[in-house]
């Protein structure tokens, strides 16, 4: 089990600095179009030029933006293969209607034109405030040098064109055990420049040879492991999108190696998406053990860690346990009161139906710690799952509620 | 629709000092029996010398608290009849075991004997931190004179003793029509000396004549279109409970006037509880009309109301409508986001799949008002339903984290 401490890490050596090279066939760049007021960046591209495998897991809200429409339906038609990625920051395109469709075909056709490829070729993201026009134009003018520019040398700039309020880049790479192939990730997540949504972008890379319904199933598979086990808020954004490509240029993979890799920089990008949430101060980490189903153990570990009364609990390392056993209670999952175990950190809290023999300074120190570990254990069967989230905090509130439209 | 304000009012009228008078057949009282450190009152009880018609609501959370179980397991014994309530405040006496039910019970038996009654025939509920043993010691000492002083004459005297960090009394009055009966009832809600949990206690008094089936079935039916309507933080306790009682003193009442004084009766209770949650600053109404089925209208009002986005943006006074749309989009419930519409305080939004036409200034002023309620018309078919919380806040969870146990 990768904690939520060892992502830590792994999202510092990111930042370090150091350059972090594309697998074989790929380029990126990233630009300011003019999109965010401030001048920061908010436009990046991924390139592969002689074509990739693609897959794509996209946000089950019924409102999905422009630009989640348009790659859904560039997928089916191409078949799974895409030669471009274009994410834009500054403005999500969702809830604008057709004219929000039309501007998102016109930036399309403008990428498809420029390289050369079909339009169905081309993906495509937006993440911003919902309900604002996107300014195509601004984007159109800017595809040219941005094109111009890529480059295999560096994913950073990718990454750094996606960021909003996010304060650290999401990247990670992994070696495919028993190939040259590599994986290399990207994401952004929960916090924008105009803090709206927890819109989350990522996409994966490789170079390995794969074909698009085996990188839709390991997609599906590394997501379901990594990004449905994190939450901020609760509010499923209408831009969600998880991008997979494979250029092939490595050549063969084994299939479970891949997955690995996949698995691997999948859950650290999602760890990375909650430390860097908005308001961040301490994170939490749920395990329930011997459930009697895996959905059953999810539904109480995703229950626990989204309760508010839980989340305000672990802000504060104030051990009120009692607030778990409730939030786990009113989970909708059966379970026997008086034969559950629950600890943080290791320390006991409940058991046997009762308070259990801890001392109060042992749960105070259990509860603060930079993750709280709450360990569930049901004592009906042998199933388990986990779910992560991060303590509520007064910085939450007052980065989505002092924002004036 | 008894819109929020309206409570505000009906709060506002029962803090201005009046004793509110029981209906005929009920006495009460309340004292300070040493379980708050404060010193404030902490115990309260309800007296119906001849009896009355008993009926409760009960939380579903899977770990019920001692009194919970005490109380449901005595209005079966007794076929919904009880002579009296008794409410705590300071302990919650959940997730306390075999002696936790045990010091629950020795109290019944004390006011059973201090009665005269049956020990089935008393009920009692517990509001406070949960997993702390209840010293049920130092309620015994006081139930002698806390009977004694008993009287007719006020309302208050109980729902003062059962309040915590409520900074309102929660009394209303009705009459019932076509008759000499009259309702009162009293809650507590969201907020307690040691922050834990949204414990929620109410009880509803009649003098009307009514058999316990009916009783409890007026009861349910108010409790669906009031308590059931309401969130603070969706966490639901451990403890929550509604009572009903009808001592029959003031003869028969038409059901339906009965029925109606009791729904009236406790929308207004839960309004005031919302009112009163915890950092409140502004409610939220949230209305869905034009929904396919009234299980819809209700998903979809109770997602929108409890969106953290939503909540926070309406505490910014932001009226950044896209995360209504959003939270709308997540609620599992099937519409056409091209056809529905959505305001806010009569403004429009959303419609025809894209942003209303309404001004950034109309929009600003329709999310600064002390309740924003948000119209969502679905335009699918004639069910309806509605759902009432507050804006989230920093002093929420300041209330809720900056706590040490």
């Amino acid at each position: 089990m990768v904690s939520v401490t060892s992502a830590v890490s792994a999202a510092e050596d990111t930042t370090k600095g150091s350059p972090v090279p594309l697998p074989a066939g790929f380029t990126c760049a990233g630009c300011a179009c003019g999109l965010k007021k401030s001048g920061a960046n908010d436009l990046g591209i991924i390139i592969c030029e002689q074509g990739a495998a693609a897959a794509g897991v996209f946000t089950t809200n019924l409102v999905a933006a422009a630009p989640v429409q348009v790659s859904r339906r560039h997928l089916r038609a191409n078949h799974g293969h895409a030669n471009a990625l274009l994410v834009n920051s500054g403005c999500a395109n969702a809830a604008t209607g057709p004219q929000g469709l039309a501007n998102c075909e016109s930036v399309v056709d403008s990428v498809a034109a420029l390289l050369g490829v079909d339009r169905e070729a081309v993906l495509v993201n937006s993440t911003g405030v919902i309900g604002v026009q996107l300014d195509s134009a601004r984007i159109e003018a800017a595809l040219e040098s941005l094109v111009a520019s890529a480059s295999a040398a560096d994913a950073t700039t990718f990454a750094r064109a996606i960021m909003t309020t996010d304060t650290r880049l999401k990247v990670v790479r992994r070696a495919v055990a028993g190939s040259s192939a590599t994986v290399v990730g990207v994401a952004k997540g929960a916090g924008m420049i105009h803090p709206n949504m927890a819109t989350m972008i990522a996409v994966l890379m490789t170079d390995a040879e794969i074909e698009p319904p085996q990188l839709d199933s390991a997609l599906r598979h590394a997501v379901e492991g990594s990004f449905h086990r994190i939450s901020v808020d609760g509010d499923t954004s209408t831009n969600d999108s998880v991008f997979a490509l494979a250029s092939g240029q490595a050549g063969a993979a084994s299939l479970a190696e891949l997955q690995a890799a996949f698995d691997s920089a999948a859950r650290d990008l999602a760890l990375m998406v909650v430390q860097d949430g908005e308001g961040f101060e301490r994170g939490i980490e749920v395990q329930v053990t011997r459930a009697s189903t895996a959905a059953n153990a999810l539904q109480l570990a995703r229950t626990v860690a989204m309760s508010l009364l839980v989340r305000t609990a672990v802000t504060g390392g104030d051990p009120n346990w009692g607030r778990i056993l409730a939030a786990a209670g009113r989970a909708g999952v059966a379970f026997d009161p008086d034969r559950i175990n629950i600890s943080a950190n290791g320390v006991r809290l409940f058991g046997a139906g009762q308070p259990a023999q801890s001392t109060l300074e042992q749960r105070r120190e259990a509860f603060n710690q930079s993750v709280v570990r709450i360990e569930i254990d049901l004592a009906q069967g042998t199933a388990r799952d986990h779910f992560f989230s991060c303590g509520l905090t007064k910085r939450y509130v007052e980065i989505n509620a002092d924002y004036t439209t």
